[in-house]
C-alpha cells in the first residue's frame, strides 16, 4: 500500500460515489481475479453505507462476485482512461490475459481478500447483500461497504479535491463508445 | 414546450444518465406536484430503458410516486444550481410554497401527466415497476422510461455536447453540503 492511501470513514464512503463516476468492479474467486468497468453503480445508503451495481450475466466478474460474495468498486481517474476503456470492452472469457494487457496492477488491503486496482483514486470493498430476485431479474447487486480508502492526493478530510489536484486525478464519467467526460470545476452553493 | 426541446429515442435514453448527474425527481398525485433533488439515481437497462432512484420515506415526493405510479427524472444544469440545492434541502412538508420559492416552473408533455421542471437539460418520464420488497427495505425504486426529451442546445443526435454548449448547460454532480461539481471536459479514447 503506497504512502498516499488513507482509510475513509465508512459514514463518509458515500461521498466517493456521490458525483456519479464510472467505476471499476473487481472480484476474486477460486484463484481467478477480474476487473470490469461499470457506469451503472450508485450509492444506496449512508450508514451502514450501501451501494448498487449492475453486473450483466455475460460478465466473468459477476460469476466471481456470486462465488465469493464480495466485490470492490474503485473510482478510476483520467490517468487510467485507457485502462478503464480496456477493462470495460475486453472480457476475460475471450482474452485470458485481459488484466495484464489492459495495464492493470492489483494489490490487496490487509484483512480483505478482494483484488484492488493500483493507481485508482478510491476503493470500496463491499459484501454482497443477497437479493436473488433483483439480481436475476435486473442484474442489480446490492453491497454493504465494509472498507473504504482513497488517495489523499485527490480525496482528503472527507472531500474530493479535484480543483487542487493534478488533472490526471479527475474522475471519469462514461457516455458510450469511447466517449467519457472528466469531472469539472467545483460549483459551491454554500460553504459549510 | 420550447423550440429547443426534442424527443430522445428510448434506446438512447440511458445516455442522459450514464455520466452520473444529480437529478431532479418530480411527481404528481391528487393535485399535488413536487420536485426533489437526488444524487442516487442510475441507469439500469438499455431497452426497454430502466432507471433506479432512491426515495427516502420522509420525502413528500415518494408518496406522490407511490400514489401515481409515475415519476420523472430531469438532468439539471449549472444554470439551475441554486434551484437544485433548494429543492434538495427544503421539504414540501415544511414549506408548502417550496416550488415557487425555489424558482421551479413546471410544464407537462402531451400525453404524460407528470410535472417537468422547465430549464433542465433533459427529462425522462418513468413508470414505476413495483418491487415492494426493495422499495420498503432499501427505499429503492425501479422505473421504466416511457418518454425522454432533451434540450438540443446541450444534447443532440444522441450525444451530450457539453464541450460546445455554454457553461450554464453543464450537468451537476453533488457531493455533500452545498458542494457540487460541474461536468468537465471530454475524454475520448476512440472515435466511433
Amino acid at each position: 500500500m503506497n504512502e498516499h492511501i488513507a482509510p475513509v470513514a465508512l459514514e463518509r464512503a458515500y461521498r466517493l460515489l456521490n458525483h456519479g463516476p464510472t467505476v471499476l468492479v473487481s472480484a476474486s474467486h477460486g484463484g481467478v481475479d477480474n476487473v470490469m468497468a461499470a457506469a451503472w453503480s450508485c450509492a444506496l445508503d449512508f450508514a451502514p453505507p450501501k451501494v448498487t451495481v449492475v453486473l450483466d450475466k455475460a460478465t466473468r466478474t459477476r460469476a466471481l462476485v456470486e462465488g465469493s460474495g464480495h466485490f470492490a468498486l474503485q473510482v478510476p481517474n483520467l490517468g487510467q482512461l485507457e485502462l478503464t476503456y480496456q477493462v470495460g470492452t475486453r472480457s476475460l472469457v475471450d482474452v485470458p490475459d485481459k488484466l495484464a494487457e489492459s495495464g492493470v496492477e492489483l494489490f490487496r488491503m490487509d484483512g480483505f481478500d478482494v483484488p484492488l486496482v493500483a493507481g485508482s483514486s478510491a476503493w470500496l470493498v463491499c459484501k454482497v447483500i443477497p437479493e436473488p430476485h433483483i439480481q436475476q431479474t435486473y442484474d442489480l447487486f446490492i453491497g454493504e461497504v465494509v472498507g473504504a480508502w482513497a488517495d489523499t492526493r485527490v480525496f482528503k478530510d472527507g472531500h474530493w479535491r479535484f480543483e487542487e489536484a493534478e488533472d490526471r486525478w479527475r474522475s471519469l464519467h462514461y457516455i458510450a463508445g469511447g466517449h467519457f467526460y472528466a469531472i469539472g470545476e467545483a460549483a459551491v452553493v454554500r460553504e459549510d
